[in-house]
């Protein structure tokens, strides 16, 4: 069924005194029809009041908003293996404890460390020009003296294909317009591995975003085993477009690529881990973030220090409104999402004996903007559970619970079977500022942060409190 | 009145076919009420056909759009004093000639050779980062070495003015929102004397904006006489804002500025000609045009490549259509609008003892978005007439007449008594490109831009062609 009426027993109390005199009831079966009706109470009934407390509790400052912004203007961008990545967890650590979040604690996790190095790339034929651009994450560099070869541009895998034969030693540039990042990233990510294998010596895409201001986005590639690993970089829509226009023209574009990109060895980071220990099931948990770790540029504001400190920002509330839930409430700000996933690998393996206990992960990584409600990822009988939660969520507009949905750092946990939930929010500008020196916590809104603290809160809260485990 | 209804006595014949034939009669006196009734139309009656053949011609294809897009990616951004602004001007007169287009020349004109050089921004205190920088056109440079000093972020002059005993051996950052174009760059235009005279050693402003994806905007800069020189740039609105958050918690700002920016001796430049002569007035010119130099960044496709443009196609249709007014058309692109005026003033030399018989002067310089009309500087007779003639326009919604308007380039004859008119665009995205980047043709479109030249040659050519001069 799709919309199911979960009917609560409540025989134990609540912590919270304007929900703990709820009356409660086995539910009646069909043949009691004589009987005097049983209290019967949704989720969303018994815990309104707890759930308006926290609504307004979430929106009563903008506290969440300055401790996010005094988090990216001190330290900036976080990229794995920076130092600036580990003096905000530091930073994080300290004022977790400050808060008086339970078993505050840095997990170690050895992470990639890329270096971008200087890059530049410079049309040089038919005029001279410097491209907007920059190395996507993972790449190996040019020779030091630069790439400097003949264009060819393409608008998708197919055309790639279809001109293979004009592709050898060249650079293959993929100009594929903006449909949806799911689609458009795959230029991004497997580009350089199909552009080796026509023989190109190097391959640039068409940054992954629907609108621009010359702005180029970064992010992670990668390479297909066995073929031979070239330089690849991202340009800007409009750049793209040029060299569209050159080449429909008739022209011959000729490109000079310098990347210094390469790896160093592995650094150490950390997982952040805060919890509110559940106070029945504490082995029972509910874990939420997003990650810590950011792209090279902007102040990842938005990508994702906005998730960080939504889901801290929700169990400090808990917190301080003393909703110790039945289950432990565990926060986690993943390390190396955008270059590795290693964070949210390093969670799996430690807590591998654990997972039969993980009773749902919470991600919130698409932006702090607007929350509409979560995507879920789980038993029809969880999301009927999680839909009438949700319904508490009503009054701030997020109480849609879509089918599907996760998390880049909850996926390894997701696959060994833990329910997976992703923040849903209004998408409308997330990937104007993705990866690129615009995810600055001016783009952010402070209510808007607000209301998807709240949302996490009451999710989690109620998830980790309601009498019976959800189901998987 | 506002409303005026101009009687047009047709007596002479028009050129094209469609017109050809309008009967036309002196207006009756008050006092022949007996009189048969005089056959009276209005301007728009008149040239109705004229106009829609005009409009239809316009619309017909991408010509102008290809026109335009080859222009800028030829020769990319048109700054003064460069080759490439050169190089654009002799590919215009040359594909002018071909157009068959009437004196086609280049006027000479000697223009200012600012040289942007080598330059950066860097905080270094609280942290260090590169911040998004463009200088100012007409800044002098620093030392080489740089100028490294304490910033004091200010709001507004009067910000500046009550914390002027903290400016003093500092860079003054002027953090002043976006709200008018003509409020917000005087901090552009006037922010380093008045950041000079409270003993500033540089100034920083927020680039001139409503929208920004770290997006830094230059423009031009002046000095006031008998102040001291500084560095004058430009930083995103993002790092403005993060400069007033930093200045807000207390912390201590320290930025190290260098610019290579320095004058060479003014350069050859020349403004575009060309002309359909006037077949019974040739001595009476409307002038219009736009200004094809631009600044050095992005391609100046819409600042002003594609008011030039617009202005070139207006002429060529109406030479194409074989309608050759009464009064002369002339096209005229002036050189070096963005950082000097010498363009604009050299015309204003060169036809001083002409003026009297410049019947009109139209210039399009905000962008070739979706028209609405023009904006008029004139006596109210010449609006009333000119509202007129905008009737014809109404198919396109480019009817209204605004009282005001011009443009920087016909600023000189207008201010000698030439009336002045400037076309209105849909203007909302103007400031996102202008000065930056993004300014690329991209941005326009090709229907938006046959829509401005449609709204320009009508105009253009009903006022050159209507039997009476428009009055002064």
């Amino acid at each position: 069924m799709h919309r199911f009426l979960y009917l609560t027993v409540l025989s134990t109390f609540c912590t919270l005194g304007g929900i703990g005199s709820i009356a409660a009831q086995e539910p009646a079966p069909d043949t009691a029809a004589v009987a005097p009706p049983a209290v019967v109470q949704t989720l969303a009934d018994a815990y309104r009041d707890a759930a308006d407390s926290i609504i307004t509790a979430a929106l009563a400052d903008s506290f969440a908003y300055q401790r996010l912004a005094e988090l990216v203007d001190t330290f900036g961008p976080r990229f794995s293996g920076t130092r600036n990545l580990e003096d905000a967890i530091d930073w994080i650590l300290a004022r977790m404890k400050a808060d008086s979040l339970e078993n505050v604690r840095g997990e170690e996790v050895m992470v990639p460390r890329w270096v971008r190095g200087e890059e530049s790339a410079e049309l040089l034929v038919p005029r001279e020009m410097a491209l907007s651009f920059i190395g996507l994450g993972g790449s190996v560099g040019t020779p030091r003296r630069g790439i400097t070869a003949e264009a060819l541009v393409v608008s998708s895998f197919s055309d790639l294909e279809a001109h293979a034969d004009q592709a050898r030693d060249r650079i293959v540039v993929y100009n594929a317009p903006f449909t949806t990042y799911g689609e458009t990233v795959r230029y991004r990510w497997a580009g350089a591995s199909a552009a080796a294998k026509a023989g190109a010596v190097a391959s640039l895409v068409r940054s992954v975003t629907p609108h621009s201001l010359n702005t180029p986005h970064t992010g992670s590639m990668g390479y297909e085993e066995g073929v031979r690993k070239i330089p690849h970089g991202a340009i800007t829509v409009e750049d793209a477009l040029l060299l569209q226009r050159l080449q429909d023209r008739g022209e011959t574009i000729i490109i000079k690529l310098k990347m210094g990109a390469h790896y160093r060895g592995d650094a150490l980071s950390r997982n952040v881990v805060a919890e509110i220990a559940g106070r029945e099931q504490p082995e029972e948990v509910v874990v939420m973030g997003g990650h810590i770790d950011s792209w090279d540029v902007g102040q990842g504001a938005m990508d994702d220090g906005g998730g960080c400190v939504a889901a801290w920002e929700a169990l400090r509330l808990l917190q301080k409104l003393n909703l110790r839930p039945r289950r432990t409430i565990r926060v986690v700000l993943w390390t190396n999402e955008e270059n590795g996933l290693r964070g949210g690998q390093a969670y799996q393996d430690k807590y591998a004996n654990q997972l039969d206990n993980h009773i749902l992960a919470i991600e919130s990584d698409e932006g702090v903007f607007k929350p509409q409600g979560f995507g879920f990822t789980g038993s029809p009988e969880a999301l009927a559970i999680l839909r009438d939660i949700a319904a508490l969520l009503e009054p701030i507009g997020a109480d849609s619970i879509a089918e599907g949905g996760g998390g880049a750092d909850i996926g390894p946990i997701m696959r060994k079977g833990v329910p997976g939930m992703g923040l849903n929010v209004d998408g409308t500008r997330y990937f104007w500022y993705h990866h690129t020196g615009a995810d600055t916590i001016d783009k952010l809104d402070p209510h808007e942060l607000n209301l998807c603290v709240a949302a996490l809160a009451v999710m989690a809260y109620v998830v980790a409190d309601m009498p019976e485990r959800l189901p998987r």
